[in-house]
């Protein structure tokens, strides 16, 4: 099943994605705890918004061999020791917008990167559990941009990373699916430029779950970026980014510069 | 004056601080459209909670020469390089903790340092704000403890920084001070461990919310842990820590290991 996050006239729901429509939901989504309710709004009179509010919105990098191999040609061997290890990072909750926003170029920036990855949303708190238990703590899956600011050379990614806008997750959060099999495909302005697949991970969801929540509680609601597939290439403002993950969705990002 | 967080009989509210009582408001405390209510609890019935629910929880590292000096001493020429760039961090809003709350070493850290630090609190979002403007998006300032798993070296110290309690900001914030000149004084046991002054601040409050906002919007109850002002050493299970801002209050909080 699909649930998305939408606002109708000021107000915010969450509900059922049914075709080309959504049937809102009246409880708390992620504990099961709610109903379907008789509201029922036509998809292209709603605005998308993120597909959850989360506590923390985590990435993991170095998730791929395929992407290791291109940052290690870009960015030298000390990418090869990083991807050694489990390395997640905070992506800020800030920079988080929903399909159809605008990912917007600060000023400054020089070099605007797509990263079209699958997102873990969890359904549970989850604290110390292990691999096998970790299923039970994902409530779905959606799809993720992590957009970085390629020429900002941070110790701990601030602005690469967790800028305004540079978080786009959406277009929804898919409940029954493999994770593990999942093809990733990025188009700019049509035109497709990667295509991946979730069978690669290095780290796979339920190990990525299983790790960060040996340290940190997991939320429900939070979101997980897992990560890169392939290789990336500079995005111009006036171009449009796609990921689309087929069973999933389309989550699909204008560039613009900052005014 | 003085607000704080708290819980009674299960039920969260914001109070104001009137001597040993809180006063609860009705309405949002941030943006100033709340009134004072007749629901008055004396303090020694009430649970502090983190004086605010953050999107975002920043850090600010090498913040102080002091201290910049007694990391170059334990860590090596890489932190002086760090500290010449203005590097702040997200801290993880799952590890915010209240005055009061135990902070729990994970079962494999073998170093666990305090940092006490005056806690920036956001009143209004904050995009592009200049240096001048920023006294005016800020709230007020609280205590914080910004505790570090020394050991672990993670690369974008998710473990180190962002493990589970190891936030502890409290116990209340305090809207009417100049924040810089402030002394921030350490006990472990009640034996003094440290003392310092916010006026030895690199990059004092306004220049951190002006320098952030600059690229990540700062929302109202968001929380800026500015840096420690000077030395630190390793906390054992069982010890109490205190840090203690005149003028503010104290932040307590006792340690112990993960069962």
């Amino acid at each position: 099943m699909k649930f998305a996050r939408f606002r109708v006239d000021g107000y915010d729901y969450y509900g059922q994605v049914e075709a080309d429509r959504l049937r809102a939901i009246q409880g708390d989504l992620f504990s099961g705890d709610y109903r379907l309710t008789g509201a029922v709004f036509p998809l292209d009179r709603v605005t998308l918004l993120p597909p959850s509010r989360p506590v923390n919105f985590w990435g993991v990098g170095e998730n791929y061999p395929v992407h290791v191999r291109f940052r290690i040609d870009q960015m030298g061997r000390e990418i090869e020791e990083r991807a050694k290890r489990f390395t997640p990072w905070h992506k800020g909750v800030g920079s988080l917008i929903a399909s159809g926003d605008t990912v917007v170029m600060p000023p400054d920036l020089k070099v605007l990167e797509y990263e079209g990855e699958l997102c873990i949303v969890i359904g549970r708190p989850a604290y110390r559990v292990g691999k096998d238990e970790a299923p039970h703590y994902i409530f779905g899956y959606s799809v993720s941009n992590d957009i970085s600011g390629a020429d900002y050379r941070d110790a701990f990614m601030w602005r690469m990373k967790c800028s305004d806008t540079f978080g786009p997750v959406g277009p929804w959060i898919e409940t029954t699916i493999d994770p593990h099999n999942l093809d990733i495909i990025t188009r700019v302005d049509g035109r497709e430029e990667d295509r991946g697949n979730t069978r690669d991970m290095i780290h796979d969801c339920y190990a990525i779950v299983s790790n960060i929540s040996q340290y940190c509680t997991l939320h429900p609601g939070d979101l997980i970026t897992t990560g890169a597939p392939g290789s990336t290439r500079p995005l111009k403002p006036g171009e449009v980014v796609e990921i689309e993950i087929p069973g999933i969705g389309v989550l699909r990002n204008p560039i613009a510069a900052a005014r």
